[in-house]
């Protein structure tokens, strides 16, 4: 599932689209925004999950799998939109709030 | 506010979020995606907005100008994003369910 193209690109504009909601209401006007992608990589380091991947992935395969499990966790409804743009909210920072975003699919999400 | 640079730049974050779920949706399989602005633009003219805006707007200002409508309506709550993404879906194309989505906003905004 981190490895899934597919699922890594509704996942980009997933986050995309959280990260602008959460900017906007931080600046109280509206803002796009794109995560980028040593941000994604450096949260799925601080969220502990970078040792489950492989050594060999680059920081761009890093920054699929973090979009991919964030996208997955909202697909198969283990957290809501809402709850995705609270999360992210609690955060620092953008790596620390993608990082938090991490944390709870993965406690959450139920591996067949 | 169809001229408001950070609305739309977060109505692309919002629209291109909507556009790849409809097209999860039909494909039965994730899918990201991002609309292209001359999409966006040729929406506007069907729906019917192009006569309102300046004659002399580019097409990435007309696409702009899409973006902003959309998200404006999901921002102050004349439309939910489920809808959004329902409206959307009725389209039998891109051009005709940006569309129908500009016609749904303007038919319920009510301007100050």
């Amino acid at each position: 599932m981190l490895t899934d193209h597919d699922l890594a690109s509704l996942g980009d504009a997933y986050v995309n689209f959280v990260y602008s909601i959460v900017l906007s209401d931080k600046a109280k006007k509206p803002v796009g925004a794109r995560l980028k992608g040593s941000i994604l990589a450096e949260a799925l380091r601080k969220a502990g999950l970078r040792d489950s991947l492989g050594s060999r992935m680059s920081r761009h395969e890093l920054a699929d799998a973090a979009e991919a499990l964030i996208v997955y966790a909202w697909l198969n409804s283990y957290v809501t939109l809402d709850e995705t743009v609270t999360i992210m909210k609690t955060g620092k920072d953008a790596v620390d709030g993608i990082s938090a975003l991490l944390a709870t699919a993965m406690k959450r999400i139920t591996f067949p």
